[in-house]
């Protein structure tokens, strides 16, 4: 099968290409290079299975042509905005990076007549919400713009499935890491600690839980959302039953890290606006799929914290 | 308090401003006129309380600037495109009029420092699902570009909330049916009986039932929520606990015309594409508001339809 991942040189993307060669698809890699790196890809260079096309989801004349004469059969979305903080200054990183770049391949899915899209969705789009959250709950209030944006992408791409024969998979992730990731705790923590060895500030109380899913656990669950399953539109959490706090992580980084350093937390219950202090997803319905992750949330950080240590110098 | 109202030439946007300035308040009705009409705004020219301008929510130089120096209190966005089956050959109508008109609104708002939104919401952010939906249903899968557009508004209405401090009221509407009234089953029917007084070609096999409310008693209750609740975001469906027959409706704009005329059936279980067959409002949150409709849905309709008669020659 032709596979366009979009963002195939992000974080995710990157493993996800990895994977989908590996089980013997044709992929075709698009990014302009904004957030990814063509380093991730480094590994898939030279393999027939794949090719890799630096441009922008948003020039519209350049994307559309992509789909002439390459028979695409399927695309995974994972282009976006990855930085939630930052579009509080400017909402439009999410409006275009987000959420305008689905809409780009809807339309340019729909001129190509291309019927499957597998889309990366979040649990943003819950906003700020305590307990084990399904996929059925309801009203959403995202409280970041990037939350908003992939909310506004899963409605679309529920209609154009609708209108016009596409097959949609709207998988809505948690917090994911592992190797060649370039936001979040883990990522920032290491920095810190590479500046100033032995003291690591941690903004909060290190009370803030969520659970995080390795980047490895995440690529099999949105390709097992994607076999296993047919509805027009089909929605999965996708998570781990386990979560870790703010205060695991910094105590993981710091013991995968080449000395110990003393933790330090500012206090107040968040770290930026747009954070969500607690969450956690109910994901029993993916896990009813058959599909269930390899690693507790502290595992992935662990594997991911790693990872970072080696990444980071 | 001066009040912004977009669409306000539109159907339910000229309603709501004849309301408004009926309760006091100072009102700027903007519209484009490309769907509304200057004529349905008539009633209030001369008014002290009101000053109708010409012009684009989606020129951001020219929509921008009206806030310079008017101290707007409040914004009731109603622009959008209102013809829901439109948008299926050229998707880009909802996600301009519809989407990308929020987007607009919510900008501006942020820049000039607009505290209050009242947004007009739909059902169809709801998709394709049979019972009573209250306002915790999820997931929400929108078969129409508009109901898309009208989520992705919702989403973005959220994070400008809990971002800048902005306060959201998002109604979600029924079919909405009255005076002024352009598009819809009333508006159609009395156009095919001016031409063809004897024989009523109803699509469909006139079982679509879905509720009706008068733009009376939406008007009502856009200001009931906007009035009685206090969140950073508030979401409320807005419905009738009646529901009307697509034959309802047929049956009662035959009898409200000048003749009898023969109803006949082109069957199939639904319209048009983006069309929902069946749909009722789980409206117990807003009576608990204290609001209540004050006609059944075939009472909204047979009103309806006696303007509809005068109005359409």
């Amino acid at each position: 099968m032709r596979i366009l991942v979009t963002g195939a040189a992000g974080f995710i993307g990157s493993h996800l290409s990895d994977k989908l060669v590996l089980l013997g698809h044709n992929v075709l890699a698009v990014d302009n290079l904004s957030l990814g790196r063509e380093a991730n890809l480094e590994q898939l260079k030279g393999n027939q299975s794949f090719e890799f096309l630096r441009g922008d989801v948003l020039d519209a004349d350049w994307f559309e042509q992509l789909f002439d004469g390459r028979s695409v059969d399927c695309v995974f979305h994972m282009a976006a905005n990855s930085d939630i903080a930052k579009s509080h200054a400017d909402p439009t990183v999410d409006l275009n990076d987000t959420f305008r770049t689905t809409f780009a391949v809807l339309e340019a899915m729909r001129k190509a007549d291309v019927r499957q899209l597998v889309f990366a969705s979040t649990s943003a789009v819950y906003g700020e919400v305590e307990g084990r959250v399904a996929e059925t709950f309801g009203p959403l209030k995202p409280i970041s713009h990037y939350g908003a944006a992939k909310l506004a992408s899963e409605g679309f791409i529920s209609s154009y499935a609708e209108n016009y024969g596409i097959r949609g998979w709207i998988v809505r992730f948690p917090n994911v890491v592992g190797a060649r990731s370039t936001h979040g705790a883990i990522y920032d923590f290491v920095h810190k600690l590479r500046r100033s060895p032995s003291r690591l500030e941690v903004l909060g109380d290190g009370s803030q839980e969520k659970s995080y899913l390795s980047v490895v656990d995440l690529v099999e669950a949105m390709i097992c959302v994607w076999r296993s399953t047919n509805a027009q539109t089909n929605l999965y959490n996708v998570g781990s039953p386990t979560t870790s706090t703010v205060a695991d992580i910094a105590r993981i980084v710091v013991e995968e890290g080449p000395q110990s350093a003393e933790i330090v937390y500012t206090g107040g219950d968040r770290g930026w606006i747009g954070d969500v202090p607690k969450f956690a997803y109910d994901s029993s319905a993916i896990q009813a799929l058959g599909w269930k992750p390899s690693m507790t949330s502290d595992e992935a950080i662990r594997a991911a914290a790693k990872a970072a240590w080696t990444e980071i110098r």
